[in-house]
């Protein structure tokens, strides 16, 4: 099992480095089910969870929530009937920190 | 003040009607705040609200949630921190019907 969601989420700071490509590359296989995206020129990580109804998809979107809150580090959450799209990346660096590999670990937890 | 909130939400069958282009004018200027977008060929109207963090742009994303709940019609809830984007359509008519523009208008009032 990935223990990358054990890790601890460093403080964000303007000057904190965006995640290097050897690490990208050890450490997106431990959360195979993220795909990379590029919006509006950012690089993100995003993953959909399938629920069957809405409830379901809202329960889960406070989870979501609730870890973000704890983290004081927040995504993207895209609340529908059936599905919860999640997107995570660091607005201070543009892009991705290691912050948001370890909280899409934690998603994948919850 | 608009009484669109106040109209009930019609079951929404696959042989539904779209709003009408007239009824389309008509009513949105009750609901000044929405814009009209095309998602995938598919026009629907979306509002951001701003909040000042993560923990009220939750709370409002749940508020939606409940309403979407009772009315048995669902949108896109996009939960960021200080904003939430609320985007209405109806699948079954790939597009807009009257009921979204309705929901819309009880989202205002939330």
């Amino acid at each position: 099992m990935s223990t990358l969601s054990q890790e601890s989420c460093e403080a964000c700071r303007a000057d904190a480095p965006r995640i290097s490509d050897d690490d990208l590359k050890i450490l997106m296989p431990k959360i195979p089910d993220w795909t990379p995206v590029v919006v509006d020129g950012i690089l993100q990580i995003q993953r959909e969870y399938p629920f069957k109804n809405f409830k379901g998809a809202m329960a889960f979107s406070n989870q979501v929530g609730e870890l973000a809150e704890e983290a004081g580090h927040h995504p993207a959450i895209l609340t529908e009937w059936g599905k919860v799209t999640i997107t995570w990346w660091s607005h201070s660096v543009k892009g991705l920190h290691k912050n948001d590999l370890i909280m899409a670990a934690r998603c994948d937890e919850l």
